[in-house]
């Protein structure tokens, strides 16, 4: 994933700094002084901010530096000891957080995915065969559910299937936690039908992803209802993961909440990936997963991936067969016309 | 730890944001693509710069966001599965890290200290001691000495010092890990005879404080020899430690190993704390722990601090008796004669 | 699983206290004082005798008091920390030690198994897969190959099984581990042809198993090269693994390896089990997994279920339909042809 | 620790098997089948018995196998992520337990003893500094107390000094965890004025140790209100502590708890340790530490102790001075006057 300037770069949306506004607001602040570890008045404004966009004026908001590391204090926070959590097999804390959740002793206990979505259906099933198992007691014990929004494969949970997932939740006593890295990117986008709101309503826990969403880092962990996680202050230090300069994230989170910028940054990025996929189709690629979102996963002839490969930076997905590969190719807040035009020239 | 601009604020180095230098370039830097996690041109710029500074060419540098963070990974890097690690009562990790180095199943092993400092003939007696018990096998393995540079009281090791405890660690077949996420103050102390490449001579790893000494965060993890801590991309991944952004560290720390900056970056702070030690002596105060670096300790009467604390923010430390308290002041990178001017009226 | 004695029982093969051997040597050492924790005579003399038998001179062997117990010393004390174990989907640890592998740090990565077995050819997949992906450093590195032998499944490894497994570790300098719960039931079956020589010729680790196998409790987990697992003693410490009265281990594993007791003691239970497969095969059962061992697996009508169930003590497998059941039926080394000749009847 | 049959031995309590009675019933049930993982008749009569003996009818008891096991469930169940134990710096868990409690991620914190006891006022003092410290959301929180009774030092607490310490535990909303590895020899003390029912009254857990008491092996893990540590038995799996036959430590704690055993089975060890004391001080030795129990603690002078060593088995316990030496020796439930009588002289 190294990058080039000579290239286009469509590998991922984390490849650039800040969102120009945020970066204006770090500047502006940057000689200030104020209180430490988010004890701050930025802090504090963005999370008076983000309840608001969230209509959930009791939650707690939290700031974290990384997805992994949010991930990780909030399942510990949610699990009990003996408990494990039950995701997509594709789940990013299944596949590529360096076995995070393990390192807090929790197993991560995988079922089968569609599009990188698992359905109501089949979690009841899971949980059904779990607890009628006569040696349940023996076996990790599921004590939540991780989805991410969108998935790890661009795909999105309609209200319906949030909806329906929750209510599998309430009936076996688990709790749901939403992994929102891309948010930015699926509430931009037209097909999307959860809000906010919604997640705050339906989750015990979520993350409003910063890092991939026009921060230059940072992601905001909130508990709707803050006694779910007792004690979160000193679970993200114990962690490693509470910032000394905590304000460096107030800052940012604060600008994305204002003026509704967080809900419209991933326009541009939707728009562009939605002329790439309307492209592929124009030329006869094989589009996968059917993601509406920011990123877009095709398979391209191995020969002429080498020489796409010269020209721009993409993400190798997965072998699709001898010959041919699946790759990604992921828009930004940042992403322009005229970009997109120079990769479509070249497919 | 609450700052109101209205108020002198003392109460720590980490209240502003980052040096014009490295705020610029972050800016200059902030619409550039580039690949993630480290693997981007600045972070490799800044490992060079780093280890021409050390003269530790084959040193593996790698960019973490927080101290806490920092010294999770390196010491479970350093230690086996059975031991623990060695550090004053005082160490940051035994008192203010909420136990993140047991919650990867290490426990801290203090000893005796004085003002924050650890003596190689209090170590020798506790390994021996350790050794020698008929019962040790039962016992947590020490397998790691932990000291910080500049000390949690402000206070310095000498080269002597230090080529003493590495003598004693040899002897006894430990490593030696050196948390300096004061560094720069060390560094631009007088007093100080100890350089970054005698640093990167005696310690199998250490850190390079950022967050404390001119970035915006950050912490740059020194293995003098890489070999000693193995796969460390992953095991900082593991710990939800690594920045998908990584570049924001890389070009932070490339600007502040630019042009001998971050050796320079504390003086005025040492400079202004000087100034604000002699006014003390000179106004009567008793000084504790005799810092020659940016923090300085001192006993104030109580009912004075009620009317102190009105007008400075400042550090509680702990308890003198009933009717004094040990109070600490800090300077930072930006320390200006004015401020130190406007403190010393009001002492 | 509760036992009732007016019922038949072949719940499974840890229903009954020791070997009469082994109860008798426990009663006649009872009232000496020895050592503690594994430093006495009858630990030394039980490893002096499992070494020979392994024809293993320098190995080091550790008694333990149960499965799970090892399972976690062992792999724990196997694997670094970012590092997972390679397991079948099947296998104990993946499913049946209550996250037991986890609570330690470490991710289990189970890959497809056929009757309980994984192949060296899908092992090669998986590994070679792991290496390959771009993305690895951000994944669990596979740093151990569990194997059970009999597996869970009451299946066998051939010596040539575990020839080409033990080369594909080689091939990716990982090691290699084996749970020898049953171990006897494989040494006593006709179709075996894998040694304890073998065994300690190609496993990094493995343990003996002792509960199911004619001790009261016990297992003996057997590091052919000491240096693979340093400081053992203090990791069993510190799992609480460790037995104060350790001999107590040591009298039941030295009696076991007097006369090839351990060898020879699962012989009636593989007599019966076979007798009772032929049986079932006679009267038109189904049986699974092909199981030449202690365990039996085959699929019952659930009306007859009822009916059996009432008069033989089983276990619950799964369900093989809606009108079906898969049941194990197990032997121990005091199987009884009467007990059997009982139990067909009642098929 | 080596035990040689020439020698006296007074090294330790767990030096000899069972108790003729805890041996006869293992014997006697040794050929029955019952059911796995504790849950047998024996098991549930053992629970019965100790719950009568309590006085506690709807106590939790859960058998396990050795102390250190028993303590790291037993903590790790009552704490939260983020808390740790606090104990007397001479607790078991603090020294020579490998770090089993670290291990599963909960520092331990240590404060000061006097004989090995905590007081009610310096556990007072530390909760109340901890509570007060601006920084403690950075610190580990405590969340339990640990104490012995007898302690490591063989000393008891009365019933007023616990009755302090656990109102002291209330004011603070912690909980109290007490370790009873040699119960019976405290309930075998005339000076002791604490029965099973005051504990039971006043901890929130607490273990009967048999190990040292009379049984082989096995210790019986109490929760007074099993709500305390929901899904234990899930726990103890995960820690690899459940015994498949777990009838073994039914049928050994059902003897224990008939006809009063376990309260009068530490009378001969408290009878000959008291003459060995009286002994002591006639021919002018230091005792150390005023231990009531069956631990007798007591200063040598170096050159003597070679002799003595050659002919008596004993434990170092600590340097005293150049040429003095502490040692301890321990009687146990098998204790006879006709081993005092040798021991005296020696003396």
């Amino acid at each position: 994933m190294e990058t080039n300037q000579e290239k286009l770069s469509f590998a991922s949306d984390y490849m650039r700094g800040a969102h120009p506004a945020v970066m204006q607001a770090l500047v502006e602040t940057n000689m200030e002084k104020t209180g430490g570890y988010g004890l701050d008045p930025y802090c504090h404004e963005a999370a008076v901010r983000i309840r608001a966009a969230m209509k959930s004026p009791t939650a707690e908001v939290m700031f974290l530096t990384g997805g992994t590391q949010t991930n990780a204090v909030a399942i510990e926070g949610l699990l009990d000891d003996y408990q494990g959590v039950v995701c997509a097999a594709t789940g990013h804390i299944n596949t590529h957080e360096a076995g995070a959740i393990e390192a807090a002793g929790h197993k991560v206990l995988p079922i089968p995915h569609r599009n990188g979505k698992i359905s109501a259906k089949k979690l009841r099933e899971y949980l059904s065969d779990f607890s009628e198992d006569e040696t349940h007691f023996h076996m990790v014990m599921p004590g939540l559910v991780y989805i991410s929004q969108p998935t790890e494969y661009g795909t999105l949970y309609s209200l319906k299937d949030l909806k329906a997932i929750r209510k599998v939740c309430n009936e076996f006593g688990i709790r749901l936690y939403l992994d929102g890295a891309r948010l930015a990117y699926a509430l931009a986008c037209s097909k999307n039908d959860v809000t906010l709101k919604d997640i705050a309503d339906l989750c015990d826990a979520f993350y409003i992803g910063g890092t991939k969403c026009g921060a230059l880092f940072g992601e905001a962990l909130v508990t709707p209802n803050p006694d779910e996680i007792p004690h979160l202050f000193t679970r993200v230090k114990r962690q490693g993961a509470l910032l000394a300069k905590g304000r460096v994230l107030g800052v940012q989170f604060s600008t994305l909440f204002t003026d509704d910028l967080y809900e419209t940054i991933g326009l541009p990025a939707v728009r562009e990936a939605d002329r790439i996929r309307a492209a592929l189709k124009e030329k006869g690629y094989e589009l996968c997963f059917d993601s509406p979102t920011n990123q877009i996963f095709f398979v391209m002839e191995n020969e002429k991936l080498k020489e796409f490969g010269a020209k721009v930076e993409y993400s190798f997905w997965e072998k699709y067969d001898e010959s041919h590969t699946v790759i990604r190719l992921a828009t930004d807040w940042a992403a322009t016309a005229e970009e997109t035009d120079q990769l479509i020239a070249l497919l």
